[in-house]
């Protein structure tokens, strides 16, 4: 059993600590790795089985000891999210590819069977009017897309020089419990957040841009369906389905039964207007399916916002 | 006049040398941009019209300076090939990709009218068997390829955010004049020199591997073109003929009127089978053609190889 030792850089964190649930839920044997100071906030469920690694990504310190013995690593560490990657792209650079080259070259050497990296399914790809496959032209409005780009590329690399497996999961827009909305990432809980709170709720553009919201618990089931598909591979994990940002609110309004108050703010340039996947492959090679209706999993993160008490009020 | 000044970043080098020559016999102002200990080698024709502006591009030392008042920008500055770059990758990311951005940065700054960038033709695309397009998928197969995809990216992203312009000129397998062969890169300067001091040929794989060589003063060619054409493009830039290394080394046997002794060495992992541009979209938006014949250009090559006396021995 413990050659199937599965490794969650990031455990700790939103996407993550799901992997970590799907994971136990699937009787694999678990270690995470994660800054010291990761919040405990995340961890429902059993974590007693979880073996706990902490270190610095970016530096390196720590990663080679986590890495030892782990059959699968599971890459869900990033510094920075779209909006804030554009004012320091360097440090995009510094901090998401440089350290992920690293992490490779650990990989070869420690025997790593395969890489799981969750890669960006809304970013990625160039402006389109209708949902866009795994070999649409990739061409990011912003750093953060580069970078994922980039190391989807070095993931490729190290795969023709030095065998290591790996999978890239595209994912559209993430949602569900334990996501924060810091950094203003993740439309759903920042406009969850907003409502609950009573504060306005920001729309870029018109509230006509769409966007592909796809459940967290969802995805984790993904990941578990790639660890034994074929290697190599590219994927897009969405819903394939498109939901306007005004539609989102109005779905809101509906599950938590409080008025959205909106205010239009100008459109930002790294901002598509439309983002939708075309999740066939992933359903024809993985037989995955997204399950979650939209209503379903804000309902379930609604119930998660109201549950939680060490969330900390955003600043 | 001034505000057509040409900044050509490592304009002491081989393609940028040929970038100075093209831009001086079409009139325009020149500055060139290069490390203190640049050879003065390649230095041919009328350099007294030319400023020279030293500094270091890695750390960003002097690179300001030397774009102050520079309308077009050509950035021929790298601090790997394919084959040397797959050792090291961080140090790719680190001396290619973030001094890059730290020039676009400046480049918005200083109110630069266009950047004008060579692309690589050649490790870019993943396997084919015909000549590929601009549009065909990207899988390279070292961190060359992947830094000068990263590059490209980011200045797509500068000129979305920005609205620098930009041009890419994704170039096959560049030789010519004032090419030395240093770093096991150029297989026509490295054939030609083992011919020349009776050393024998080392052909990775069974020489059947097929590549697109452009000659480097037609490339010059079409940097010019580009200085004018449409913005926000990228091009291919070859023959669209391909050319087995065994029929390169008949070409070279020809040329020179000397043996060849071959040595064949086992294939490496980064090396294409087969690599040639499709060059339609660069004939048909910017009027651009390949002139010269390789033969023509070998004996050009060779001719200025053996007129070298600076040339020092290959270490």
């Amino acid at each position: 059993m413990r050659n199937n030792l599965c490794l969650v850089l990031g455990g700790g964190g939103f996407l993550g600590s799901h992997l970590v649930d799907a994971l136990r839920e699937a009787g694999f044997p678990i270690r995470i790795f994660c800054k010291s100071n990761s919040s405990p906030t995340f961890r429902g469920g059993d974590w007693q089985a979880v073996e706990i690694f902490t270190g610095d990504f970016v530096t390196g310190v720590g990663v080679t000891e986590a890495l030892e013995g782990a059959a699968f690593v599971f890459h869900c560490i990033g510094t920075t999210v779209p909006a804030n990657s554009v004012a320091d792209p360097v440090y995009d650079v510094e901090t998401n590819v440089v350290p992920t080259i690293r992490l490779l070259r650990s990989c070869v050497q420690q025997g790593v069977r395969r890489i799981l990296f969750p890669s960006s399914g809304g970013v990625l790809y160039g402006p389109a009017s209708e949902p866009v496959s795994e070999e649409s032209p990739t061409l990011p409005a912003c750093s953060y897309g580069i970078t994922k780009l980039a190391n989807e590329k070095y993931l490729h690399l190290f795969r023709t020089l030095h065998g290591l497996d790996y999978t890239v999961l595209r994912i559209s827009n993430l949602y569900g419990e334990r996501q924060t909305g810091k950094f203003n990432q993740g439309a759903v809980a920042i406009f969850l957040r907003n409502v609950r709170e009573d504060r306005p709720i920001h729309l870029w553009g018109d509230g006509a841009i769409v966007r592909d919201f796809v459940y967290v618990r969802d995805v984790a089931r993904a990941f578990l369906r790639a660890m034994e598909g074929p290697p190599a591979q590219i994927f897009n994990v969405g819903t394939g389905q498109g939901t306007a940002l005004s539609e989102l609110v109005r779905t809101i309004e509906q599950v938590t039964g409080k008025r959205a108050r909106i205010t239009q703010e100008a459109g930002r340039p790294f901002d598509l207007p439309y983002s939708v996947l075309d999740i066939q492959k992933v359903r024809r090679v993985l037989g995955w399916e997204p399950r979650t209706a939209l209503p379903d999993g804000i309902r379930a993160t609604w119930a998660w916002l109201n549950q939680t008490r060490n969330l900390k009020p955003e600043t």
